[in-house]
């Protein structure tokens, strides 16, 4: 059987927005450094950065019907999150879908396969993360799910989670823990402002930190000469 | 034995630049879904576009001679698609090579291996499609053939065949079909300019496309909320 | 036991400079076709090229700690080496390392591992060569070495060996061999000058380099038709 | 925070039982071509086939320490799934674990990592899915989760949850739904044993299962000769 | 348009089967260092060798349909030899299929995707080459072509060509060739057993191929101590 | 220039011997996590076991003359150490030089690249490590050097350095540490009796190793339902 669920819960956009702001690498540590979808997502150009909600579209490796689907689910500010139920490197999405997104306020794709028509999107101003960049075009035959949970590049994605994506990568962040995290993230922030002034004056991460005596009995020695 | 053929038929020039303009994603569905080179092989640097009769030449790994021996039956408009007999990313291909090239009137180069000084042929604007950027060098040592059928990253390529690379990748197509194909690709574009319109207007592809009775048919139910 | 060494020998900064001139391809070739790290090795952005003394710097997998140790021993003209105990893509390295680094006038960071930041990095100019580019975050809980030999990206890296980077990915240089490197280097380069005018010009490689004989002697047969 | 649960719901053990007699490739059709661990988890010795209930690990990449905590929470019958919170191939597990968890009846052990000791594991029979054997050691450091849900190898594990392996690979079964997957595989296995003997026999799949008229709808045409 | 051609020609089978006796190393070496299919390609228990007439099938990815097409056209003393039309490592093939072309007299599978049941397979005798093992199923939606030329593994495989498959990979030879090829092939067997006999005694091959010369004149030095 | 070191000290066959013993895994520990080879390094058969000194051997690309030069510098109890000068998987071993080096007392191969032949090697009980099993031929051009340091699978291998290779993988001991490590492995697999004994009993790590209350302060707390 095969589900498109159309009614989710989305985080607050103020969230959603601030999650968005701080950035994957910050967000990612403000929640305890999980959530990160694998290193091969890459975004097809640089620089590029959205936060947005979840809509989540499971298909079949080949095929592109359900993001057909999927497109109607979507409101503006969400993010489209696919992933194909077996590995897959097919150009699932092209310039035309991408057309359809922006008309419906879409602010990217996470794509855990391949993507086509990339000069278009770049000129477009459509973002997208994906594990290849592929023109192998894909059929319409078989169903899949829309706003069901699911596993996206070794990552839990959940309707309605937040979406945050940026040069360094993709991150998910649980709904119901949206508002914290961004609070954490605000936080990390607001201290690292701080350290970056030091740093940038000279001052060593070592002091800062008061790294050295810990170092030490962990077994660090600091000799002159190479043995 | 080791063979460098000199005379190769092309396919016209109008038909060869039809192809490039409409560029890798509909050229390769517009003869079917066949003729892409494997999603590995990358431009150097974005956005490249080209399109070129074949000059084929394959090499052994780690030895880039027989590529001087290719330049000579290059003839403007060419495309030189190199594939090595065994998997090397050696960098068998750098700017004095690429110089060459374009004194001939070459427009780019397909490259199943590596490719060097990358930073020189962007600045040259001489695009590339390689497997690897790598600097190791190469040896002259041992023959291989230029303009013999060959396989490169995955497609047949044969001396002639046309291709078509941009930044979705690369697609070669028969020389035999490439009026018919640039016919077909015509037709696609002709086809997408009123879809793109009407998407963008946001109408669903659910709709233009009628896709909501057969996706029922084929199992998809809408449901309110998760089950 | 874990090694900080503070003394290491630099080759002359003039040597170092040059060798930077040449880059990468250049420099590889001048010393025998070794030296090159594995082609993953890619510039977070480009065009990009540096060179300069190496500072060593082993991690645990996951563990940045070390890097705060090696920063105290970097110099101005100096690159940062960075290599894990066993292969990881953590992000090790992020932007408030970039600002302590430059800071003391380091000119960039090899890094076997992943990075972070990659946005805020390249805005600030810091060029980074990585294994991958990956938000996920490290700990601080196991002391490495700094300044002892390791391997990095499959080539042994000393500490004082010159590194040069650009574009086409990273090579080491024995500091002792540095010196005569770099006037090869320059021998190479004077000699490239004159071939790449003749290229240009359109002359053929195949005469250049007086190859048609000797490859006929190796088997090569020019035919007219394919057979 | 980092947490260890230690009571979770198991299913029934003649349903986890009988899961493991059909085997994955049957249980993966049964419960519609979900749940399976992506194919880099590799058996390391073959043939090997067991079933058992999930008791789930999430270590940090080079640290093995929870694995002690895990080991306490499994109960005969049970099969331990571990996976790195960032990918990583060191050998997280070697012969002592594996001696303890036989001593408390596990089953078997899914490691999305590495393993070591593994002509050890082969010879005591204990078997072992993961994704690579290295004999690169781990520390005790950091802490991480028992029995929450975790992603293992692209596919999602709750505790409690049937995991299902063989020779093919690595499936999961929701615990509740797992006597439902069970009834369906019984029913595929019945419904094969007929057609084997056919197959057995000669007769062809095309006509077993009627397919030559629909294969001629879609377009398939027969001919003699290659046109 | 999808074709299945019913009739090919194959190789005599006295041919077929010396070249199965030679075996891959050998008749790779026979015909040129060509006709490799790429080291992914393994067999799914050792030893296994086998030799056979092509019958070539390319399938869509996911998708299993044109296999059952094959089978029909499949003789005994046939080797299947089935490509996706993009990357795909699905579990196309299980045993089955493997009982039906069993009783076809067919000799093994060649696979450029995954298979299954690889333990139901192993106890039947049936030998196959695949990329993967993996129990992702595929459907039946789809039709590709049955005797076309197609690229296995980078390739190019005709129907009727000879496939030579033994544990260190497969093989193929040009049908036209392969009487050609197994007396070349015969050739360097009697050649080998003579220096097999002498390495055996403990000559080197340094004076068997007397190789000294040659060697110093390419540049070799032979020091007692390390410079 | 090319050379070819003679003269190699080795350590003490004992102390080889007794390294061979303890396998790689607890050598690996011994020596403090250091010396292991790349994951990727894989045994042709299994079970197999050895330890020796190395004799190494750098070739080109393709190109698999050195090892001709090599085996004559190899005596009894020696393991040959083969990497190219860059990453190539052809088949540059076979049963031919396998011969040659059983003659010579040559106790296995550790190969950075293919090998060939492997079902004869596995009837010769000749134990091989390697990066593939690929059939691909080499040529003999180019020549490279014989007992220089080299890094082969990402360590560093020196001349007369030992070699320990399992199941698990590879592993290289520096000469003059081999006595020491060898004393450390004998001391861990002592002490690994006792706790062996004790797991098998059902004894927990947890208790065995006092590791409760170091879990409690790094964070990690027992709840007996999850949140």
């Amino acid at each position: 059987m095969s589900l498109c669920v159309r009614n989710i819960k989305r985080a607050e956009s103020a969230v959603v927005d601030a999650l968005g702001k701080y950035g994957v690498a910050t967000v990612h540590e403000a929640q305890g450094r999980k959530g990160l979808l694998a290193s091969y997502m890459r975004p097809i150009y640089r620089p590029a950065s959205i936060s947005g909600s979840a809509v989540t579209c499971q298909v079949s490796p080949g095929d592109n019907w359900m993001i057909h689907v999927a497109v109607e689910q979507c409101n503006p500010g969400d993010v489209l999150v696919v992933a194909p139920s077996s590995p897959c490197e097919d150009g699932f999405f092209g310039d035309l879908l991408a057309t359809s997104l922006m008309a419906h306020g879409v602010r990217g794709l996470i794509m855990d396969a391949g993507v086509r028509d990339v000069a278009v999107l770049t000129e477009m101003g459509f973002p997208v993360w994906s594990k290849a960049i592929f023109a192998q075009g894909t059929i319409k035959e078989t169903v899949g799910n829309v706003n069901l949970p699911l596993v996206c590049a070794g990552a839990l994605v959940n309707p309605g989670d937040v979406i945050v994506a940026d040069d360094d990568g993709v991150c998910v962040v649980r709904r119901e823990e949206a508002a914290d995290v961004a609070e954490q993230a605000r936080k990390r922030e607001e201290n690292e402002g701080d350290k970056r002034a030091r740093l940038q004056a000279g001052e060593l991460g070592l002091d800062i930190y008061k790294m050295r005596e810990r170092l030490a009995e962990k077994g660090l020695r600091w000799v002159d000469e190479a043995p």
